[in-house]
């Protein structure tokens, strides 16, 4: 019998091949008392510098035979290898506490590693990843043991490992390596977006693989759904097959697509844009056929550091981004953090409901010099490209006005100093609250655009935590009452002559996009890889079709009814 | 010069007297070792006596002179005597520690005051106050000391004190104590409950009342905007008995108006309903002309208790409420916890922002069978009265379905059992999430009523927490986009033939109620207190020609806007 396993979708396709379990070699670290304290250091020494050695080969290889994008993570591995600040507690703990290097390398990280996992942030656990991974390269160097190797693979394979660092990934090559399963990890780790980039299949955070998984034994990795199949039955290989070959053919059809417009079936033009955190994800955005940046979220600029980025990196990042995308619309949604979202070196009061506190436009507005220094950079970056400007979580009316007003103050000291400002620089707001979605008319007036941010759209109008498992059945984009906020949002911007946008993880959905569509949506931002097969579905749909179920739609009473409705649609 | 303080009106009127103030004795409490812990167990049985039968002197002539239900309160005190709760500890502390009775009670009370002044709950914080007043009875006779008694005020006077015991207020002679001020307590405190009952003017949370006012300094009390005047001028002492004057007349128009229906000026009928939160306020209803309780908080029954009510306790509430109400519309919420009111006998999970989170009808849910208790204490007593059930914080559709599902197999079983039951009861919902104000059209189908709860919808709809300083100034009960969505609410309803309350805060303000008049609100339910000045207030207002300007308040964009607007009407 056919045993079957679930985790998450990391990277589409499907593969078929023997299990190669991949595990991390025994690295024991005992306390040990030392004399010769600077000896240690020195052996300390001798192992970082033959790790950095490594990774820049490595890092080497990596840009050769993927790009230069993907080896910048080991640039982030070399910085944390030559960081004082990781460096220093290691040295000074072997000095002040005669202890070996390998048991100050791991109590030094283990408090590193322990303070970014605290963070409810994907992005700072991705950086205890990064630690993690480094140290292992260094101890085994300090303890004489060979790390396994998938570069030594030379079979067809899928590995199967608990996780996969960076530096694993990187090695896999795609003639041998045809899938992998980890099991922790999320959509958004390393491993799962190099995953996306080699086109390997990978279901990641499957949980129990490593136990469950002998190594030889026959598995099919299913990266669309999500599934694994252990020791399949020769009608479940066939189904598989099949399922894959319909992938390709697919897969073919949207490469196509790739420098193709955005055009429904009756002909009309709709654009595809990209969420994106840093410039360097331009690259993945071009690859994939976006149109424009939907959204670029600048708190990343502002996190894992100890203060604030100053105006002129904060210009170059802006500036990069902006000729990165050649004169496309690019959407720069200003500094969103409070909430779930901190920054180390800003001291904020202890909300009992931080969702519903201080946080995006409402500190900035707060602590205008902060703010103020954001729009000045973005105004300087404003002549590189296609800047439009937009402000998160705006509830009034007087919030946007009070935004604005800063801006336009801005703007006119630059001119007074001679700088250069682009001079038609649109002028936006996310819709995620909705009272803002209610008045949306009033709001028409006086912005430029909507962006309608669904994840804060949702919570608020259904007054459910989207983090909150106990109420997580509340969270839903398809009750209609979240549609019908939609829609006041694009009618009144379309009265007005003005566009609407989605940025939130509504905007790629295959059931969403049918009915975004017939509520005339103008513009759709999502993760890049997600472009493609979006513009190949809305090339296939026929957009005053759809309009004409929307009053249908809008009448259903609950979530599940929509998504029926929709999917019936889809099948006829 | 006047000098002014600034406090919380706790009872309307206006006072010009001299200050008295009303000071604790100095109960001075000692550790001592002693001997003989049977004689000491003596003495403080001796004390719990004598002041048992001061307190039913006190609750005697309390119901004489005020009403039964004021002298309720002391009934609470005797309990708090008896109780083996908390005696037991204080005797069992002397025996086991050979300690001196006073400081045995002392330390014994401390812990109960912490634990019930812990609690983040008025109610609660009430019971403190009460432990505190019994406590210095006690003491006062085992110390053998005299407790200062405002019977003995024999002069027009205004009474200064840190805080009133229910015992002290019960005390005052309108006679001779024309008003008094508190350094401590908010408008829910017992002091500030009787204040009203004996329609003296108050002003309660002072602050610093005791420290800044000396004896006989001749101060005026403004209990209708929480002002004191400390020494005023004579000027000011004409201004405020002109005040006075227009209050007192105002109120003999009101006093008329108690047994009247409520219509306005076009001769529209509207309901005005009280919202309550136990029976005894029953008696406060009626007094002041209340026509229907709009909102009956069941959660108190829950509260100040080691486990819930048991179906016989909660039929035996509901059923006193509904006969009290002999037949006028009575509508009962069904359990509201979670959030930021917790039970201490039933553990939940801490959550990130417990306002978005398990609370109310998503906590009956998950929790059948204590709702269904609930439910069939409605409907056991739904016999005695005009009872209309309403749900909590339903969000959507399939939650009212469950609910109402859950009633009526209780129903069902309940006439199995042969049971009578109503046959004629309301049920409906609170809208206080958007998504239902949303989709207040599909609801209306199958729900009797809505009751729009203006605090959380405010709340969720602006995505500010109400009870969160730094992001106060989004909670806009007059931003147009609250007031489109009671608009959505009550078209829907109209439409489908069914009524809409409302029993926020906003349904009792001055500013509100020509609004809400136009939109065509059916009934507003407010505290007991605001009904006359309502009624008074809508007796003036053409419902015809409110409703004319709704178009216009509703397109403007702020709510100052809104304020201002109104404001104009009223003075036009």
């Amino acid at each position: 019998m056919t045993q079957t396993m679930s985790g998450i979708a990391a990277s589409n396709g499907i593969a078929i091949a023997k299990a190669f379990r991949l595990e991390d070699p025994k690295l024991n670290v005992d306390k040990r008392t030392i004399l010769d304290a600077h000896g240690e250091v020195v052996r300390l020494t001798a192992a970082l510098d033959l790790s950095i050695q490594e990774l820049e080969v490595i890092q080497k290889k990596t840009a050769a035979a993927i790009s230069e994008k993907e080896a910048a993570i080991f640039g982030a591995h070399l910085l944390v290898l030559s960081d004082p600040e990781l460096v220093g507690p290691v040295t000074e703990k072997i000095k002040t506490e005669n202890v070996n290097a390998e048991f100050a390398l791991q109590e030094a990280t283990d408090m590193f590693i322990a303070m970014f996992e605290a963070m409810d942030n994907d992005y700072m656990k991705e950086r205890a990843a990064d630690i993690r991974d480094v140290r292992k390269r260094v101890l085994a160097h300090l303890l004489g043991v060979t790390i396994q190797s998938p570069s030594m693979i030379s079979d067809e394979v899928i590995i199967i490992a608990e996780d996969l660092t960076p530096s694993d990934t990187v090695q896999l090559d795609a003639k041998f390596v045809k899938g992998f399963i980890t099991d922790i990890g999320g959509r958004t780790s390393h491993s799962a977006i190099l995953a996306r980039t080699l086109e390997i299949p990978a279901v990641v955070g499957a949980k129990t693989a490593m136990a469950d998984i002998q190594n030889g034994t026959i598995i099919i990795v299913d990266g669309l759904d999500g599934k694994i199949l252990i020791a399949p039955e020769d009608s479940v290989i066939e189904e598989y097959k099949n399922k894959q070959a319909d992938f390709d053919k697919q897969k073919a059809q949207w490469a196509v697509l790739k420098n193709k417009a955005t055009i429904t079936a009756d002909g009309q033009a709709i654009e595809l844009g990209a969420n994106i955190g840093t410039p360097k994800d331009i690259a993945g955005v071009l690859d994939n056929g976006g149109e424009a940046i939907g959204l670029y979220r600048t708190e990343f600029l502002y996190m894992g550091r100890d203060q604030f980025p100053t105006e002129d990196e904060q210009v170059e990042a802006y500036s990069s981004v902006l000729k990165g995308m050649k004169g496309k619309p690019t959407v720069v949604r200003t500094l969103d953090i409070g909430g779930d979202k901190e920054l180390s070196y800003l001291e904020l009061p202890k909300e009992l409901n931080p969702f519903l506190g201080l946080r995006a436009i409402r500190l900035c507005l707060e602590m205008p010099d902060m703010f103020r220094t954001q729009l000045r950079a973005l105004l300087r970056a404003s002549v590189h490209g296609n800047l439009k400007i937009m402000f998160p979580m705006i509830a009034t009316l007087d919030e946007f006005r009070q935004a604005k007003a800063l801006l336009l103050e801005e703007k006119a000291k630059l001119q007074a100093e001679g700088v250069a400002v682009n001079e038609s620089i649109e002028v936006g707001i996310m819709v995620e609250i909705p009272s803002t979605a209610v008045m949306a008319d009033t709001f028409a007036k006086e912005v430029d655009f909507f962006s309608i941010g669904t994840n804060d759209l949702i919570q608020y109008t259904m007054a459910a935590d989207r983090m909150n498992e106990s109420v997580s059945y509340l969270y839903q984009p398809f009750n209609p009452a979240i549609l019908r906020l939609v829609k006041m949002v694009i009618d009144a911007s379309h009265r007005e002559g003005k566009w609407t946008g989605m940025c939130g993880e509504m905007a790629g959905d295959e059931i969403a996009i049918p009915i975004l569509l017939g509520l005339g949506l103008d513009e759709f931002s999502m993760s890049a890889s997600s472009i493609l097969k979006a513009r190949s579905q809305i090339s296939k749909l026929s957009k005053a079709e759809m309009a004409q179920h929307t009053d249908h739609i809008l009448a259903l009473s609950n979530s599940q009814e929509v998504e029926d409705y929709v999917t019936k649609l889809a099948n006829n």
